[in-house]
């Protein structure tokens, strides 16, 4: 590792810090080396808030001019809620910026870097890129398709079952993966299921973490099905919930839940069920960047089919059910062809306890 | 790691080059070393052949008297095809044995190490005990129930599928996994698959890897369905096959099978089909001590519910096929509840290229 890795590596550290709190804006974390030490560091704590490059100029305990600064995010050139942090590194006369990643957001992307370079500043990019993006996955797919970027997590046996024969399905993973999958809710704007789950399981679909914010409960009722004592219908003054529907859903209902102020909102039709493309342009207007979608079997294997999913986050926990009737976690219309499998890319393993963690990419690329 | 540690290490690598060719004896190496250095080295490297002992102390370059043997098995106290070794450690003076794990071998157990310390040699046990159980677990498990050790292996996507919902099998994993599955074969004594595989993917079980043995082909088909020109009973003169089947089976199958030359054994019925359980004790009697389960669905099920199972060996591949008609690993009658879920542990994982190999032994203490 090199020693602009090393102080980079700080910085993306300080950025995610701030996981699951800075949503529409990215995280960023910089760091500010003089003579060999640290100086100043700071991250965006949350959207509003100062940027990254400000909070680390104002901690430095030591005059910041002549100093390399490191963040992994091209800093802003336009004035947002802020005013441009490429125009404050001018001012406090840096001599070096490092960069991780350029800013995919079309209206600062090589801007701030260019201003900088024309003050004189020496400007390095590309330094531990691909961690910066990874880091900003969804505020770089959301700030160009402005749709949300769409994490399909379930657990499963070792067997691939995600129910007994019988239906039972708690627990499938342990106590400690439940607590990381509620981690997950609390990281993204949004939590998505199917009609199928509500009326199976019931769930709240709440983010029971301190401190983390609650997604928007997004529940998809193609002929708005869900009874009025659903739990996802409670606590509206806590946690909101959106449901998508299509014309077919009787009016009644539509108005029965809006006057318990639930958003309901009609969305256009494919194959009889909502158009799930059509659905992410909608959740994304609502400025959900990132949705957690929670099944079941049938609206994953439609969302896959739809080409929305991005993500998987897989708990495999270590036993075996059996049952040729025991459900698996997509379901609905398969593949015909080994050779239109979905593929995975970028496997990545924890392990949570005795449960395995799977995270990995849809390869979009043969899409 | 303790210097006893260490060379211990190194006499279990040793061990495990004969991996797959020693049977019916275990894999042991061993390590002498004087003054600090190895002097002499071996393991056994086939059943008939000499001794992990004999070989390195054949093999030394100075005289072993006054030097330390570290041994993965305790010594042999008994006349087999080979005289006892603890005698030869005695007569050649050595002064110190470092020993990973007792015999298991009723008729050994002990008795070697007690041997030798009566002579006046210092003995240590129990160094790196655990690596060389797990080393020889199936030599362990066969020598005190004359029953095989059974490793369920399949290959499934990452949404638990082993095959489309229209039935194609062909790929699942990659040319890798595929070809560590076939190893996996020739170190085990048996291969097991039900009628259902035979009739559906017609297998020739065959161990394609130079070097390795081929491993005895077992078939469970309990009405002797198997069609006379399936590839597991060609090739009789490369690959035996062994048919388990019941009195229900007509008979004139039973003498067609005979006259190929195939073994085919009645065995007593549980539920209609061949009871595993006695089955296990009839495949031991073979000389059959591991036996690798290839499925199907109904076989592993079966298999799991008669407590047979020890081992897990998962390749998972980083795709998603969907369809709720699409088949799992293991189908059958499952389990009711989640509480009764079969347990995995000492859960273990590796990559093979993009696919995850995962090994596990089933939690028989809650059986």
């Amino acid at each position: 590792m090199t020693t602009d890795e090393t102080y980079m590596k700080r910085a993306v550290y300080l950025a995610a810090l701030a996981k699951g709190r800075t949503s529409p804006n990215p995280m960023v974390g910089a760091v500010i080396v003089k003579n060999g030490r640290i100086i100043g560091e700071g991250y965006h704590h949350q959207a509003g808030g100062p940027h990254a490059e400000v909070n680390a100029i104002n901690s430095a305990d030591e005059p910041v001019k002549g100093a390399t600064m490191y963040v992994t995010l091209e800093p802003c050139s336009h004035y947002g809620r802020t005013p441009p942090c490429s125009d404050l590194i001018i001012d406090k006369k840096l001599k070096r910026v490092v960069v991780a990643a350029l800013d995919p957001n079309p209206i600062v992307s090589g801007n701030g870097i260019e201003r900088i370079r024309n003050a004189g500043i020496e400007v390095v990019t590309g330094v531990l890129e691909e961690e910066s993006r990874k880091l900003n996955e969804v505020f770089n797919y959301y700030i160009t398709t402005k749709k949300p970027f769409v994490v399909m997590k379930y657990a499963m046996t070792l067997d691939g079952k995600i129910a007994t024969e019988t239906g039972e399905s708690k627990w499938i993973s342990s106590d400690a993966s439940r607590n990381h999958a509620h981690h997950l809710r609390g990281h993204l704007s949004g939590i998505m299921v199917g009609i199928g789950t509500v009326l199976k399981d019931d769930p709240r679909l709440t983010c029971r973490v301190d401190g983390l914010t609650q997604p928007l409960r997004i529940v998809v009722d193609s002929r708005l099905k869900i009874p009025m004592d659903a739990r996802v219908l409670t606590e509206q003054d806590k946690a909101e919930t959106l449901i998508l529907t299509t014309e077919q859903a009787p009016s009644a209902n539509k108005e029965a839940l809006e006057n318990r102020g639930v958003t309901v909102k009609i969305v256009k039709e494919s194959d009889g069920h909502v158009d799930l493309e059509e659905a992410m342009r909608i959740i994304g207007e609502y400025g959900v960047d990132s949705l957690l979608l929670e099944g079941g079997g049938t609206l994953n294997a439609a969302a896959l089919k739809a080409g929305i999913v991005h993500k998987l986050s897989v708990y495999i926990a270590p036993k075996l059910l059996g049952g040729a009737e025991a459900i698996s976690p997509v379901m609905g219309h398969g593949v015909q062809h080994m050779s239109d499998a979905y593929k995975a890319k970028s496997v990545e393993i924890t392990r949570i306890e005795d449960d395995l963690h799977i995270e990995a990419y849809i390869d979009r690329s043969e899409q």
